[in-house]
């Protein structure tokens, strides 16, 4: 059972703790602009941890974004926990689409709407609150605690890897938390044991070297877009499978145990559809269901293409180049490496004649999957029942948060992925946001994961 | 031979005339704008033909932008040339890219520089110099003329059908000119008989009712733009054909004299492909010369796609909708309303399930193909000898004019494309331009052919 206190303390101290988490909510943080916001974000929780919670706290930069190094050591026998969240945000486009300003975070309905009020400002600070009850009301931390909030998730974290290798022994713990992944359903609390990791590029195609009329040279001169359409076809067969040579080799078959424990789950195919206002689910392969299709296939989607004349009306010209944003999201034991070498080889092949192609990798992270029978686990599971009342599900994810495979290859330990958002959070859209029941839920499950832990290593 | 007094009166009173073209070349006249530019443009029109070439003029509204209707009757024995030009223009994007402003027009080795400096202000302006100097100095016009100056010719003359329908008692007359076309290359005077028609279609994709996570999303949700870029990639086959079921079924076969008759013109497909920085050109179909391609085959090209995170950085997002602009040329005898029954067919063919698609038909202008042997025609080859010193080449134009058609279906007349422009004007391109002796060419090629039509009628 929780500490009394530092659970009354959580629940009589809400008020101050969300003031404190808008603050941070209202600081546009976008990592791919360069504008001192990142900066300011990161100022602002080195500031909090110093101040409010007693931790010895750093700016540490890197070759972009700086990242938030804070650590409060209790005693050298007691056991550490690194706690990781990240402080950057997806931009808000289109903001036409919100109900209130993506930074201006405001409640109604027992949510918060801002961006990042789920991923991740919201879910980091759960555990800054239990952090700030233990130390106010619990007589101190029952184990040390070190945190690490990154500033680039959400640009695929281009200057992770060489900056966790450089502060392994700054990051060194026990155990890791990291909370930036969502309850299977609501009240069905959940915890991830894998991921899937991502390669994101970018493809230009180059043809004419100028915009020509399409009157004057349509016919003879190859079309960029035209191009670009094709080449994006060719990257599926019919039947939506990825017909990237290599593409599927790294692919592990899923175990039948696995397969029977997500028959369990309360997964209704027709309802998540039609929260999209869709009649049917019709993406991915053909022959495997929804579950597996999200969480234990790999996928290859366009996230942008532009290029020509977008402004209305008509126009007709033969643009000379033409851009796609595509990612592919891998699955246990694909290789980011193996697959951007397959693209350069598909890309040299399928480009046509007439046209150039240029391509740029901008974000390679590995899939993960991690131990569920680790001691960090069982005191997971056990602060779970705490904060929500029962035993968490074990799930999967279909998205990559990449310091998890760096935590556990750089690092030599397993993270627990607790998380406490919602499916329909609205993670990189309009109207992003988080369920007050899920922060304060998600506050007391970090404080009692504190206590379990300091109990059991 | 042309009267001595005009062509004096054309060569000693450039700067002046210029110094009024230059007045319209500033205005921005861009027909899918609604700022008043188009409305500033065609007043300039009607003031000029009233105050400085004695013309009866007034401005015609439509239920776009304005046109221009002019007349100068000397005597109803008299024939009657009807003048056409344009006056709106192409947006100027991308504006970075004019090493002058697209409406600052600037002089630089003997052309003009800005937007609409050939597309059609300059073109047309041709007519008015000429008009100018018979007023001035030839004791008043030897034919009626009347003039008729179009404002949403870029936009593919949305409004121009009802209002020549209209208008038909005003814009009678015994022969017609129009200047919107080209020389076929600098040196070879060249005088159009057919133009291409013009499908310009918006394809809308709507997938998810909202822009979703590729991670949490991805695999289960189908992808609007993923989408998007089959169905393009479907329109056509591997060997450049359309594929659109119907597509080729009323375009005619060339006859072996008009394509001997291409073979004399100077013609380097090696040249044309360089000066758009390509090593070849691979656009069209398998099977046809490059002029036939341009000339004698339709074509489908996208002239823009947006969809989806398009600004700098990856951001992993499906997004809701995808849109693409497509145009198809049309040759004789394809019918615009046909193909966008067989597109729509398509399109319903070929929309994937958890898709809908919406089509938006923004332009339908039929092929045109003209009698080369009229007596307006005569008088346009031996103008073309006074303006340039030679005969013109009779050649095949590409692009689209839409009003020839209109002008000889509910007119009964078959105009003239009298084309002064050089085929490296950069139409629709940044920092187009018009040769200052193309324009000096055009206006005593258009005095020429009025005093030889007053003669041969």
């Amino acid at each position: 059972m929780l500490d009394q206190a530092v659970l009354q303390h959580l629940q009589g101290n809400r008020d101050r703790q969300l003031e404190k988490l808008f603050e941070l909510l209202s600081i546009a943080g976008i990592a791919s602009r360069n504008d001192g916001q990142c900066q300011r974000a990161a100022q602002w929780l080195a500031d909090y941890l110093q101040q409010e919670l007693g931790f010895q706290a750093r700016i540490a930069e890197t070759q972009g974004q700086p990242n938030v190094l804070g650590e409060c050591i209790k005693s050298d026998d007691a056991p550490t926990v690194l706690i990781y969240g990240h402080y950057d945000v997806q931009p808000p486009d289109p903001l036409e689409l919100w109900d209130t300003g993506p930074f201006e975070p405001a409640i109604r309905n027992g949510y918060i709407y801002a961006r990042g009020a789920n991923d991740d400002k919201g879910q980091l600070f759960a555990h800054l609150m239990a952090i700030k009850s233990w130390q106010q009301a619990g007589g101190g931390l029952p184990v040390n605690v070190k945190v690490f909030f990154e500033g680039e998730e959400e640009i695929g974290s281009p200057n992770l890897e060489p900056f966790v290798a450089a502060h392994a022994k700054d990051l060194s713990a026990d155990a890791a938390l990291v909370s930036d992944s969502a309850f299977f359903a609501k009240d069905v609390p959940s915890i991830t044991y894998a991921l899937r990791g991502l390669v994101y590029i970018e493809l230009t195609l180059r043809g004419p070297s100028r915009d020509v009329h399409s009157g004057q040279y349509g016919g003879a001169v190859a079309n960029p877009l035209n191009a670009l359409a094709r080449i994006i076809s060719q990257m599926h067969d019919d039947s939506g499978r990825v017909t990237i040579p290599g593409f599927y080799d790294d692919v592990n078959d899923l175990t039948q145990q696995e397969l029977d424990s997500w028959q369990k789950l309360p997964f209704n195919e027709n309802a998540f559809a039609s929260e999209l206002g869709l009649h049917a689910l019709a993406g991915g392969e053909d022959g495997y269901s929804a579950l597996e299709r999200l969480w234990a296939r790999p996928t290859l989607d366009c996230n942008g293409i532009i290029g020509g004349y977008t402004a209305p009306g008509p126009k007709t010209v033969i643009p000379s180049t033409a851009l796609a944003k595509i990612s592919m999201r891998l699955v246990p034991s694909q290789n980011p490496e193996h697959i951007v070498r397959q693209i350069e080889e598909f890309l040299s092949r399928h480009t046509p004649s007439g046209m150039q192609a240029e391509l740029s990798v901008m974000t390679k992270a590995r899939p993960v999957l991690l131990q569920t029978d680790s001691p960090a686990m069982s005191a997971a599971k056990a602060a779970y029942a705490e904060g929500f009342g029962q035993e968490p599900a074990l799930i999967r994810c279909g998205a990559s948060v990449p310091v998890t495979e760096l935590i556990q290859r750089l690092l030599g330990i397993d993270a627990v992925l607790m998380g406490f958002g919602l499916p329909d959070d609205r993670l990189h859209s309009p109207n992003e946001r988080f369920a007050l029941d899920q922060l304060y839920g998600g506050a007391i499950a970090s404080a009692a994961f504190m206590q379990n832990f300091a109990g059991r290593q």
